[in-house]
């Protein structure tokens, strides 16, 4: 027997791991869609003078054991110290629990955003708790489910200010205490909406000129103070005022609704969310009732089901995106819902006097570094502090910061003669000696006696975390049963396919993940000295490197830290390269009707006016609705944002016509990448004409849902745009920052970058031709069945396709609506509904699933077609059908049943597992009740009852 | 606001994470006992005479953060080189995706052994793949779900054998050609049961002289011979001819089955499984369908439920304690399932194409390694081999050896001479490299053109892993949800309370369990240089002390990696002190009747007569009758095996009494550490007369059942017995060893380690506190509806108690099956059934569980009792009832309901949740039918529809 070159290919091998078909069933789907080979259906459907001239090629794909011994490697060239700069990060203990059961649980990482409330009650509701927690320790009645990082939330809180404020004035007052990157991201911000930002003392606040003050609280080098008579002077103004908020401080401190805050926003990192090297963290923002609809972001709410049954949903969600447009003043459409879980988990493991026995264990140490540093003589600014102090050291601010780093400890550097320390949860009392000797100070100080260094008035006096839920028993069983419950009643990845046409779902592995509970990822502050970071720096930098050669572009920020967030960076920067060329006027952009909801929202919000393209009969552009709208406005044209494939599934031959069109009259083009999952490989945005794109990393590049965050948007962005790329205060650059952290989310980052080395150039491109093949395989199979929208010249889908289902709203009186909630009975996530077009489905299968799990969808939505049927022909009432009933439940079963079909076929239907059954928590939510009742906030159990009679 | 010294504690201390009730619930719970304090509780429990004088005290206990930095450390002092020393242990790649949703998920390592089948779907199901797996590699009809190491399973054939061998010999050849650790565990267990061991070369074998033989294949050397002959010459002299087979050699070499072998045993090690020292892996067994209810260990089978659906079970389990006791001839009730798990989803990933391409991979580079030390005119033997090679080196053995560590290899010194190397599937081209430069070779050799190693006619011929589960699709996703899905049928301890009385199920920290996967401790192999484990060591050392602290012995072997092994090894060193007191002669050993099955088996196989004690009526053992045994023998009293509180739950005030009677008879105390959770920081063994204890460490001190193991049994000694612990021929000792790995399974032990060091004195001995607490806080809630037998002079019980159900089979013939099954419904799995008391229930609540779900538990019995009455009262039918029809399925509902109760009451009885019910996938588990279609290997699905019928 020789050795024999084997066929065989090891599921250790990015052709099986993450490719859902075997190599029989892609045979078999082939022959079902008539074509020989796997090439000549790509041919078919992507037009060839798109497609790119050189096949990507990244040298040997790495196994698995060799991925995570290159992730060591690169890992360990992070130097991890003690971090006490504080800015808005802080060191944190992440129970272990939490770690095990939430941040390395495919039940709760993979799920995509609760939209489909039935399948998510889990999510929502400790996406509830952390409403609960945010809205009690501010002192406001309203919380949503977090937003990306502070200092974008401080943005949002902004343009919400404006928004809500009778006032008529266009300036916005900004606490000079404020952390520098949440100024810089409010400057960035208001520049292009024309808000006049003014840094100042906020006891010289002229509230007569501004719209609204926002205060950073402690402030950003360690003062705590009581912005009551602030904010009650911009309240005689018409003014809002803001307080940023450090949640853990609250637990002290007198909280910003007992100041007569109109919002609160901040960061929940410390509640046991990793630094990360900066992200991504969960921001808040609390409001007070009478604001909550002009909320960015999404809101939880309470509602109940058709049996009347307690039910959680998403009461607020991306309204600004669906509804307003052009109108939009956010584009805020995604939050950081498994960050924003894990600290909700925090507080409910500490419960509220956990909380406040964290926070004074850092005040004690705080206090008692203070005192030991002022009886060496240091002046220690400033007397009245939390958990920060700033100590001026005149000229030896270098030595000081060199001597601290030596004793592995990072501070921060304030102006040119302070040092800032911040303690926190993890400071052990070496920590705190080594301080000292990196001041100097060698005499251990021992007879400390630690005093308040909050005065009274600033004390908080109202409880908080009354709430049943924070005050669980804290044995860790029943907090590990409880977040197994939890993540029970949701339906993830980890149990079927999510069919999403507006995300792509696919795989995030379990090596891919593994690395990013490392502590030299983890455990890094994202201001360290870049030495310090190397491993990260070199991380970003390579997997910049393969994201331009997939792209074709020249440079790439991975600031944006979201998919929107990445649009209006690109925009930013297209809007920087107009005013570089002296023609800061251009205002126009192009978007086609059938764009992201994101597209016009971003375009507003870097102040420019949407002009929108019709669509043909077949859902392509019409490029002579295109050609004329942007001859009419050559003269202003700053550019278009398109979407390739298009949202409607179809490699639109025209697109590089457009690009030229666009480049003609001197606009730049916006090329959205959220398709990017049917290009990889085969064409490349920055060939086609794109002169900027965003990349979803958590869509094509693997990095998981998260049940709704984090996201990763970074831009990648042809060579004359580079210059104008976000710069951030801490890394420098021309133009202001879109996030808090330099690079947005790093420490998800490893997600994406071993992907790409394990797939290799050929199996990234064997990705995008099988997720090709699996959307056309879905078309092929409901062919005759239902009509799908849309296609190319050749008939073919691109990744994803739309499948019509608006006829039977007449036939049979069956929603689109129906038709999802009955894939819950089969054990489905519904597919996108009534978008791009209102009334379908879109369904985007991802290579990563099999022809086995294809064919279960397919047997289900083959026998929802047969239950409308018989509703069309008359053989089953139209209101009283397993279609209007799904999902069914438990309870369904177990109560009376006199409906005019069989439990079997109400739980069973074809698709459905029979002993690994899914079954939904709740029967059908209901929204009206829900809108009418609006419940934020974990209530009592009394109100649930009141509510639901 | 002062610093207040605040009453709360945090859950990450000891007293909140590990122990259920809070403060508040424990006053309650202290409350319906009518007692004061919980000290008073424990001074009416635990007799004055038997508690200890000084508290615990192993100082301040650590965070979890200080315990995983003290871990990081100590890990940091392993030296994790490339081993190719082979000899049983290889380097293998766990795949991601089974490291973090098996070994890293509670829902599969919390899980207990699968005794109630139905709520065990999953792992059984994993279990059976695991004995199709080697049934089909070894080519031999049956095999068992598992056994504790190679060397044991050596041992155990080598007893197998001699039960089913129709020879009168009472000798057993043993091929020189076997693992040093296997050779060495077979002669332990061979000299107290009077076997003698020839250790020899095959081809000289005497086969009319022996009742069986045992072959390694490949040679630990590397040979690979053909047995064929040698087997059929044993079978000429009614021998059994036994193969110790690596499972990956299999893929390629001719198998046992085709040898003619009747019994085959090996490792799975290499499968998945990582090193970790030593282990924890699964041994397996094989053998002819002729000799399966010979076959020591569990028997995964196949049957079907009350309504003839397919449905796993125990088919044969741990028989011979059970029903054999005195006449055992293993003690083996114990199994490696999560190993086993593993390994088994390891030839699911990978199936037989890709075990077979990483075995041809393996053997091919070992070809290229030994080519080139050929060519350098080194002398390489065997010519014929698979992995493994020597090399002869004359005196340069040790520069030899030491030049590869200094290139990071550990290479395995053979003789005096020679180099042993053994490649695996983590072997690198440069590991290759490196072991040539360790020859002195450095010039690459690059014309390589590799030759099968292995003749024509060793080449395995026949087919394996052909039923479909091996040819899944072997994407991640479907892998992914193929675990999950499985994990999803079983219940376990995260879900819900396990309340057995036979093993201590509680909490598991996700702290405790990550060092568990770091690779300092993961990829250690087990005979590294002793410079190379420090880390390990000091781990073992500080464990060993303070576990000698907890019991009141002075010495500590970690060897034993079960209870009962740690009950075997205990008598060894026994009888072992006897013979060097020249007291060889004593082999008495008395055993309450009331012990656990494993006490008489142990005391057989170290060549012991049992003498059974009478139980008084109370339960406790009769210490007339024991002084009149002790009289009686006390010629030849060897010693007494006491359980200490005693299996029926309660603490005797005599137990010192018996302790010196047997001291004073010259015998020695074994007392059973099986109850130790209920003991720690209140009572020590060593203080009340014991002279040696096995721990459980995988009950009271925290290492996770992991579904029916791993387990791991420490004994502890008095200073007398030091001497005749446990050796090993890699650390050396006077006695043989007991396990395959000098410290048993010390990848494991970090779990208990972690769990003494975040507990502290005072948290071991509160938690003691609680589980007593719990324990009657149960009785006291059931008292009135059921009778708790046996209970200590004040009326309570120790840890547990047991609950008569035996009236109810008469009053209303309902038997302890019913109640067990009817708790199913209740989201419970069952008490321990009809142990120690046939009929009976006994429940362990432990103290982890909180009084919600106790009092969960108890509604759930309380309510149970009810039905019982309805029965009993006439009012329901005695077979048509809800105890009957127990445990309900999703099917029962869906289908037609003609039973005397609702469907609400079948489903939903007091204490089962309403959304989060745990559904199990299968009705009650017919076991008459699976004994009389014994199935114990994946069958076609045809088989099972016919079985049905």
């Amino acid at each position: 027997m020789p050795f024999e070159p084997t066929d065989y290919l090891p599921y250790d091998f990015a052709n099986r791991r993450h490719i859902g078909p075997s190599p029989e069933e892609m045979s078999e789907m082939l022959e079902t869609l008539g074509v020989d080979s796997l090439d000549a259906l790509i041919d078919q459907t992507v037009p060839k003078n798109i497609r790119q001239d050189e096949p990507l090629d990244f040298g040997r794909p790495m196994s698995e054991r060799e991925l995570l011994h290159h992730m060591r490697l690169t890992a360990g060239k992070n130097k991890v110290l003690c971090s006490l700069i504080g800015q808005g990060y802080h060191g944190t203990v992440t129970p272990p629990a939490i770690q095990r059961n939430i941040l390395e649980n495919p039940a709760w990482y993979t799920a995509y955003t609760p939209y489909q409330p039935e399948i998510s009650q889990g999510r929502l509701e400790a996406l509830l708790n952390f409403q609960t927690m945010v809205s009690d320790l501010t002192g406001l009645e309203i919380a949503n489910a977090s937003l990306l990082d502070e200092s974008t939330a401080c943005a949002e809180a902004m343009t919400m200010a404006q928004r809500v404020s009778k006032s008529k004035q266009m300036a916005f007052f900004v606490d000079r205490d404020c952390h520098p990157q949440n100024i810089a991201v409010i400057q960035t911000r208001a520049a292009p909406l024309g808000i006049e930002v003014i840094v100042g003392n906020p006891d010289k606040m002229d509230a007569s000129k501004v719209f609204g003050g926002i205060f950073q609280y402690p402030g950003t080098y360690g003062h705590v103070r009581d912005f009551t008579d602030h904010i009650a002077k911009l309240h005689e103004h018409k003014g809002i005022g803001i307080v940023v908020a450090d949640p853990l401080a609250l637990t002290l401190l007198k909280e910003p609704g007992a100041m007569g805050a109109d919002i609160a926003v901040g960061s929940t990192q410390r509640f046991g969310v990793p630094l990360g090297y900066g992200g991504p963290h969960a921001a808040y923002m609390a409001s007070k009732d009478a604001h909550k609809r002009s909320m960015p972001g999404r809101i939880i709410g309470v509602s109940i089901d058709a049996n009347g049954n307690r039910a959680y949903r998403l009461s607020l969600q991306t309204r600004e995106q669906h509804i307003r447009r052009e109108k939009a003043m956010s584009n805020v459409c995604t939050a950081q819902a498994l960050l924003a879980v894990m600290a909700s988990m925090y507080a409910v493991f500490h419960g509220p006097k956990g909380l406040k026995a964290i926070a004074q264990r850092i005040h004690r140490k705080t206090v008692r570094l203070a005192e030991g540093l002022e009886k060496a003589g240091f002046k220690v600014d400033p007397k009245v502090f939390f958990d920060t102090i700033t100590v001026d050291v005149g000229p030896l601010q270098a030595a000081v910061m060199k001597s601290a780093v030596d004793e592995k400890i990072n501070l921060r550097k304030v102006g040119e003669t302070r040092v800032g320390i911040s303690l926190d949860e993890c400071t052990r009392p070496e920590n705190i000696e080594s301080v000292w000797r990196a001041f100097g100070i060698f005499n251990k100080d021992d007879d400390f006696e630690p005093k308040y260094r909050v005065p009274e008035n600033m004390h908080r006096k109202t409880e908080y975390l009354t709430h049943p839920i924070f005050h669980m028993n804290r044995a860790e069983t029943e907090m590990m049963r409880y977040m197994r419950r939890l993540a029970d009643r949701d339906l993830a990845l980890d149990r079927a396919m999510i069919p999403l046409g507006s995300c792509t779902m696919k795989l995030n592995s379990a090596a891919e993940m593994m690395p990013v509970s490392w502590r030299e990822f983890s455990r890094m502050h994202p201001f360290v000295p870049k030495d310090q970071a190397e491993g990260y720096l070199e991380l970003i930098d390579d997997l910049s490197k393969k994201l331009c050669d997939i792209t074709g572009y020249d440079g790439l920020s991975m600031q944006p830290n979201s998919g929107a967030q990445g649009e209006y960076a690109g925009l930013l920067s297209i809007a920087a390269y107009h005013r570089a060329n002296g023609e800061g006027h251009r205002n126009i952009c192009l978007i086609p009707m059938s764009a992201h909801g994101t597209n016009p929202a971003s375009a507003m919000m870097v102040g420019w006016k949407v002009v929108p393209i019709q669509s043909k009969e077949n859902g392509d552009i019409d490029v002579d609705d295109f050609r004329a709208k942007a001859e009419e406005h050559s003269e202003n044209l700053a550019g278009c944002m398109i979407t390739y494939p298009s949202t409607h599934g179809v490699f639109e031959e025209t697109v590089k016509d457009v690009c030229k069109l666009v480049h003609d009259h001197g606009g730049q083009v916006y090329l959205d990448g959220a398709n990017m999952n049917a290009m990889v490989g085969l064409s490349r945005p920055g060939d086609l004409g794109g002169d900027v794109s965003h990349l979803n990393l958590h869509k094509t590049f693997c990095i998981p849902h998260g049940g709704g965050g984090p996201g990763m948007g970074p831009i990648g962005v042809k060579a004359h745009l580079i210059p104008h790329l976000p710069g951030h205060p801490e890394t420098g650059g021309t133009e202001g920052p879109v996030s808090a952290a330099p690079f947005g989310s790093p420490s998800i980052l490893p997600i994406s970058w071993a992907y790409i080395l394990m797939m290799g150039g050929e199996g990234l491109t064997q990705a995008t031709r099988v997720a090709i093949l699996n959307a056309n395989y879905i078309a092929k199979r409901l062919e005759g069945a239902y009509d799908v929208l849309y296609r190319g010249k050749n008939g073919r889908v691109a990744h994803e396709c739309i499948i019509d289902t608006r006829p039977y709203a007449d036939s049979a009186h069956v929603t689109v609506d129906d038709i999802a909630k009955r894939l819950v009975d089969s054990g489905f996530h519904a597919p996108t509904m009534s978008w791009p077009v209102a009334g379908t489905l879109m369904v985007e299968p991802t290579e990563s699933e099999s022809k086995a799990e294809l064919d279960r969808f397919c047997d289900a939505m083959l026998s929802i077609r047969e239950e409308i049927r018989a509703i069309e022909d008359g053989k089953i009432d139209p209101e009283n059908n397993p279609l209007k009933h799904a999902p069914h439940t438990v309870n369904d079963l177990v109560g009376d049943w006199d409906r005019p079909y069989s439990r079997e076929q109400g739980c069973f239907p074809p698709g459905s597992f029979r002993v690994d059954k899914y079954w939904p928590p709740v029967n059908r939510v209901d929204n009206v009740f829900g809108d009418r009742h609006l419940v934020c906030t974990c209530p009592p159990m009394e109100e649930y009852a009141e509510a639901a009679e």
